[in-house]
């Protein structure tokens, strides 16, 4: 193996209700170290959200000044509000060496792609079918159902992007998704950035 | 998972001297069943070598026929000699779910990626440098002098293109190298064919 200071990234995309978090949870002991990047934003926290955990929550007036000064990998305006991942603790991740996951969108996966595409690997995480999705957002009995409606047309939106992503993990065992979590959360690890490349290419021909 | 009819295919490249056959060996019982590709060829068997398992010997009119009816997946003429990988086999063996592994150069991965992209993934293996490429060459005392010298101007020819593969495995230890060699051949059984993923797509709307 490449001996390397940086470490690599792991973007997930995917519908709310895709079973994201449970699969990681089951997978957490094979995977090693892992930093699970918070993304930050404007909007209000919602009951249970809890700041530093779910999101780190700021003004509008500190994210733009974020923005101006170049702080973010990515971010978007989706409905009024700002979501974004800061670069600051991304980077100290990957300088410690960690495999950086993402839970992000399909437009934020692009974002990380066209800037740190040499180390980042992603997955797109989906339960099998739209109506299993449906009724597992019924089943938790958390969202209300405009908010529902609005998770099942976001979905119906990302679906035809998963040919982006590396890989595609279709949660209908949580155990089966979670093996192939680990396989693909190794793979990651096997990245290299261009610059550990070249490195290794100009010791090589010594 | 998804249900697929097809498999998929991992090209491994690398100087001859990296160990491939030897890192294959070590993670073969981890990695599942494969298809090993062999190629054709129209030089004459050298010392040892076995029809149907080192290659397949053809005469060069056999191997021209084949290049007019399409019936390769890459192929390349060295020094007078064609080379390539017949496409029969490699699809019989996908139609069965098959990984299918192939051992080629740098311009054969480049042609696998063109008519085969969404479901190759590829790695490069190599010793950890140039010159203990050579200590390994000149261990084995298999070749001669001037063969030694080509494989070396061959290896330093094909390390600027370690960037077009999807990962590096270093082989310093063997064991270490086959371990990585195992998580590469598990993501590879991950990818699925642009069809299959559009398949999925359809099936997961309705």
């Amino acid at each position: 193996m490449l001996s390397r200071q940086k470490g690599a990234i792991l973007v997930l995309s995917g519908p709310s209700g895709a079973g994201k978090s449970t699969i990681i949870s089951a997978a957490s002991d094979e995977i090693g170290e892992y930093y699970f990047s918070i993304s930050t934003t404007t909007r209000a926290p919602r009951m249970g959200e809890k700041e530093g955990r779910d999101y780190f929550f700021v003004t509008k007036e500190s994210f733009e000044e974020d923005i101006k000064a170049g702080n973010f990998l990515e971010y978007a305006e989706v409905h009024g509000n700002y979501y974004g991942t800061s670069l600051k603790p991304v980077n100290e991740a990957l300088q410690a060496g960690k495999l950086v996951i993402f839970d992000i969108d399909v437009q934020g996966h692009r974002l990380v792609r066209a800037k740190m595409n040499d180390i980042t690997t992603s997955a797109f995480i989906t339960p099998p079918t739209l109506s299993e999705l449906e009724n597992r957002l019924r089943a938790r009995c958390t969202d209300q159902e405009d908010v529902i409606l609005k998770r099942l047309e976001n979905a119906k939106d990302e679906i035809g992007a998963v040919s982006e992503y590396d890989f595609i993990i279709i949660n209908d065992s949580v155990e089966e998704a979670a093996e192939e979590f680990v396989i693909v959360a190794k793979a990651a690890r096997l990245k290299y950035s261009k610059e550990t490349e070249d490195q290794f290419i100009e010791k090589w021909l010594q």
